[in-house]
């Protein structure tokens, strides 16, 4: 039972429509990468079935697929390999959600119930498991065995990001450039690998690898920054997840980090106050720290630290040669940047 | 930093000294699956380093590196990358004890506290997802990749093994031959999956192969049979875990399966009473449930039950050559039931 691939991408595949065949094509590859994805998920029997058939609704506009395609498309063309290390790029981002959401103690995710509110914690520790060893085994049929070294380092990666935040909570004193830290290892270098495979499987030179590697790069920090306002300054019925989880969970983002570094004495005095509470649980006031965000403009300076990155992102792109795959490169991160949930 | 190699093995390697050169082979073979496993772990910096180092203290006996190398031996001899299987095995082996502890809320593992009661669930969750990408990282580096599909695989099915058993909790209909698919997969998959790539990184021929991976199955599942009989009648300070944590978490095990089966009907009323007590957190009373059991001859039944699987795994050796490791493995499936840790 594969779900119809129309609902993948979005507003990425209208910007495709509108460059000749490329919405099309990548209409294609996204919908054999799910088949692949499904193909490596559904082996398993009973209630493993359930879940991973549960999990699939979390795909969302398969940004790291996505990524994989265009940027093959852009280095000189597709193979299925493409579609292998698209699936499995996307199904370790399935696993880091349904983990994330157990260490988030998050109950909604794409406006459904997340697993660990189905299913408990046990059932989704385990779910995550059994995506990143679907994952690593789906990656093992690619004949270039550097593909498989990457992933497996890159996984590591995005570990030892998670365990660097968690080691930070509550640390009020968090540095900018530990905070830069955090969101490359735990976000960007997931997205940097989809770009990098994708030139990789298409043969691209070392520097091209590359460019497309840091595209990658930039454009997850520049996502991660926004992800991480949203949760500050989101509505929670238009992200479809819940929101204030880094403060409930004492996470500093750049928000955060700014205003204490810019607010007056008596001003970070009350707001330390207001964090110690909202990680306790104490409080739930959203509003107070959003209006403090405001004050220093801590809001204006995060919004202009994602454009910055998703600027250095576009510029990775210069020394490729013109394309219709480029050129939606570019409109992606443009429009990554834009969204609202 | 390496550990002092002589603690590995124990019974094993002085079962090994009886055999001419085996025991310093093994020592041997063991202390360079060590420094496999922690060049694989120690790349991490920080907090991931700290964790990596305290979860070392978790290796026991190696009884999975013992099998890949035994089985290398028994089939022909060993190669550099039996060394690289024996460390991806046992770091498998690790991330399951890291996030089994955290489904079982477990506080004690040899004899020390775990990562989820020094650290919290979250960071033995992330450590435990570090540990798999390390495994499969790893694994990516033998040259043939059939070693990491079957990785892949077995993983996967560990993971179906633990979420079939979760899906049973508190189940007290609980049938025999689920109660063996849930234990073959969860534990005698990767015990099996050690003494199958020993074999064919040795060369060994097909019909060798599936005979040393059902030495392994039956080994595991005569293993698993003692394990849950430890976790009913086995001492605290021996054993050196928790027990007692089936029954709190509603696991139904061999010598209860054969209880509920063979008691009579107020016998069995009175137990599925107490079942549901301990595991409600109602009852801690062990000692009633223990002479429960010893009253229908369920202790005595599960060690027979274990006692015919070990007799299969040696049955499994039959067709091989003479040899010293043929012997030893021989020997150790005994050695393996006699544990009472």
């Amino acid at each position: 039972m594969t779900t119809a691939p129309t609902q993948f991408g979005g507003p990425v595949l209208a910007l495709a429509d509108q460059r000749g065949g490329l919405g099309g094509v990548l209409r294609d590859r996204l919908a054999s990468t799910v088949v692949v994805m499904e193909r490596e998920l559904r082996t398993a029997g009973g209630p493993t079935l359930d879940l991973v058939a549960y999990v699939e609704r979390y795909r969302g506009k398969m940004l790291r697929p996505t990524l994989v395609h265009l940027a093959g498309l852009a280095c000189g063309g597709l193979s299925p390999e493409h579609d292998i290390a698209a699936a499995v790029v996307e199904t370790i981002h399935l696993a880091t959600l349904v983990h994330d959401d157990v260490l988030d103690d998050a109950e909604i995710r794409r406006r459904g119930q997340t697993i660990n509110a189905l299913h408990g914690n046990e059932a989704a520790v385990i779910l995550g498991d059994y995506l990143i060893a679907s994952a690593f085994h789906l990656c093992s049929s690619i004949a270039d065995q550097s593909v498989a070294l990457r992933v497996g380092e890159v996984t590591k990666l995005l570990c030892e990001g998670e365990l660097l935040q968690l080691h930070h909570r509550d640390d009020f004193d968090l540095e900018l450039d530990e905070y830069y830290r955090i969101i490359d290892r735990k976000t960007a270098s997931l997205i940097a690998l989809a770009a990098e495979l994708g030139a990789r499987l298409a043969g691209a030179d070392d520097e091209t690898v590359r460019a497309l590697e840091g595209f990658g790069r930039w454009l997850g920090i520049a996502f991660q920054i926004r992800d991480d306002l949203l949760d500050l300054v989101g509505e929670q019925p238009v992200v479809g997840k819940d929101l204030g989880k880094d403060l409930d969970k004492g996470k500093m983002t750049l928000p955060v980090i700014h205003h204490l570094r810019n607010a007056d004495a008596g001003q970070r005095a009350s707001t330390l106050g207001l964090l110690e509470r909202l990680a306790h649980g104490q409080s739930r006031d959203r509003d107070s720290m959003r209006s403090a965000l405001e004050a220093t403009g801590s809001i204006d300076a995060a919004k202009e630290a994602a454009r910055e990155h998703l600027d250095r992102a576009r510029k990775s792109l210069r020394g490729l040669s013109e394309s219709p795959a480029r050129g939606l490169l570019d409109e992606l991160a443009e429009e990554a940047l834009r969204r609202d949930r």
